[in-house]
């Protein structure tokens, strides 16, 4: 079959390599679309970051470069190995990608996120969904019913929302700001609209923020506002109760740290390339709770009920759709050389 | 009557001023035993701090320097105001030493400690502590029934540290780092250990390690031990619950981020005098929960119930007693010269 591996930095594949077998309690499915994902832009620039390094195989899947990449997929349950119940050949599906040891205390704590040996499938190995067919534990196989498979692909990233929000503590009578709106920034307004949090996004792209401006209640440019201030005057006086830092950027922390009110939460979403500067006195002073948040955990079902239900539409989230082939010239080199414009390219393996 | 007051940093007098007039809804207080803070150390070296500037008066108070200092204290009710209820001239009481709006959104919300507005009395105005007689709010005052005064003088600190222990939602079960063995982090320790918490100290000073040694399970000194290392072979290789940053340095902020648990909780205790570098990733990575914390809300009733059921015996923490005239001179210089071995020094405004 094909597959689009990761060698390098700079050096991914189209390659044919041998689909892999079903075994006892695991799953094969017949990839139907896979996103890219931020985190692939970066493996192609700067990697191996999540991948492993070469000779140095991942303690759980013993796997090295070359490695198939996509952890964001969909598809169709092709054969079910022996012992798997409550799935069915035919059936829509997708993964939530977890190699983990259940072993480590996080993990016996029910935290199989933070896994001290976590790795991630389509990036540490067991293959990815940047090829025709994937084979997984049966455990991390979550039905998706009638949602299409293409916005199926975004359960993924979708997770990765909810779970920030989730984190955040926000309930329907919340006030919300996201700062950053990428990917995972405007799937996080999604998902607090979709729960009924009253939501401000700030960003600094014109592109983007007419994207956010379809879904949030109040967006905001740092250009033009005083971010903090603006937040004030929408929330009468007091702030925001909890704020999503989803840029990365020290200035944007800095606003969200402004920008929420005493005793508020702020969640970082973000991954940060260095270290932060952070004005711990307005932590203290304010009281606020700064939580990190990585990933998901038991949030799929969650998140494909909210779609289910029509509270999400996933649709104008798909920006473009391309073959295996174009995965490099017209997926990675998009997002790095237009990155706003693009939300989520989906790849087909067998386009 | 005799007052120690603020006039400027460097510039602290004892002088004759009226004795304030008990008035509706107020209560006077004839004080036993004053506390000197870090805060009041850092006003005579650095402030105006929470003291006002000259020619800004306080919002509240309307005052600015000379002001009396003074906010950890313990006296006697010489007077009630019309209206007061539930107290008796001649009982033991301490103050919770607030000045606060009711009006802002954190006072609507019952988060007077974080009032817009705040003003602590015994730097903002409204008297203090060191000087003979006090009158305050009906609301403030805490009866600690047969805790004897000099003792009692230290439950405003122990409010402080028991508020960091709620913040951090220690159980019973949990273990807990607490990073840096001033005055705040052994009172830390000792609220801790009255709870049951099993609670590891690190400090760098000796003196201080010694008397942490009386009051926790275990301590580590920075110079000799790989702190976060020996944390883990203590927590069976997970880390701790929850790290409590009582030093405001960076290192130890570090060092707390990496001893706790995935899912831990860090409470930043300590004031910072500038922004602090911060690891985002370790905080994303293992989704730590960084809180701010500051003074008490609600905090003193259960304080005093801790200290009366014996659950934290306050009488090591007194290193010396002194009359209102050396408060400079025996109080702020030798906190200031030698501030390991002093914990806490307790001024009589009598004496």
């Amino acid at each position: 079959m094909r597959a689009a591996r990761f060698h390098a930095a700079h050096d991914i594949r189209i390659e044919n390599v041998p689909a892999p077998a079903v075994r006892p309690g695991t799953v094969a499915i017949d990839v139907a679309w896979c996103g890219i994902c931020g985190t692939d832009v970066h493996e192609y620039l700067e990697g191996p970051i999540f991948v492993p390094a070469a000779n140095s195989p991942h303690p759980l899947t013993h796997e090295a470069p070359p490695v198939t990449l996509g952890h964001e997929f969909s598809g169709v349950v092709a054969e079910l190995g022996e012992g798997v119940e409550g799935l069915s050949v035919g059936e829509s599906v997708v993964v939530e990608p977890y190699v983990v040891c259940d072993d480590c205390l996080p993990c016996k704590a029910g935290n199989y996120h933070l896994c001290t040996r976590i790795g991630v499938i389509g990036l540490a190995g067991h293959g990815g969904g940047l090829s025709e067919r994937v084979v997984v534990e049966s455990r991390w196989v979550h039905p998706v019913g009638d949602i299409p498979l293409d916005q199926a692909a975004l359960i993924e990233p979708l997770a990765v929302a909810y779970h920030a929000v989730q984190r955040s503590g926000a309930t329907p009578e919340s006030t919300a700001l996201v700062a950053g709106a990428g990917p995972v920034g405007l799937l996080l307004a999604a998902v607090l609209k979709g729960i009924g949090v009253t939501t401000i996004v700030s960003e600094i792209s014109a592109a983007r923020l007419a994207q956010a401006a379809d879904i949030a209640d109040h967006v905001l440019n740092p250009t033009d506002d005083a971010v903090a201030d603006r937040v004030r005057e929408l929330t009468g006086g007091s702030g925001v109760d909890i704020g999503f830092e989803c840029a990365g950027v020290n200035d944007v922390l800095d606003t969200v740290l402004d920008a929420v009110r005493p005793a508020g939460v702020v969640v970082n979403v973000s991954i940060w390339g260095s270290r932060a500067s952070v004005d711990m006195q307005k932590i203290v002073l304010k009281e606020i709770d700064l939580r990190g948040t990585f990933a998901y955990v038991n949030s799929h079902k969650d998140v494909i009920s909210l779609v289910q239900e029509g509270r999400i539409d996933l649709a104008p989230f798909i920006t473009s759709q391309i073959g295996l082939s174009d995965v490099v010239s017209k997926g990675l080199t998009t997002l790095i050389e237009d990155n706003e414009s693009s939300i989520k390219i989906l790849v087909s393996p067998t386009m």
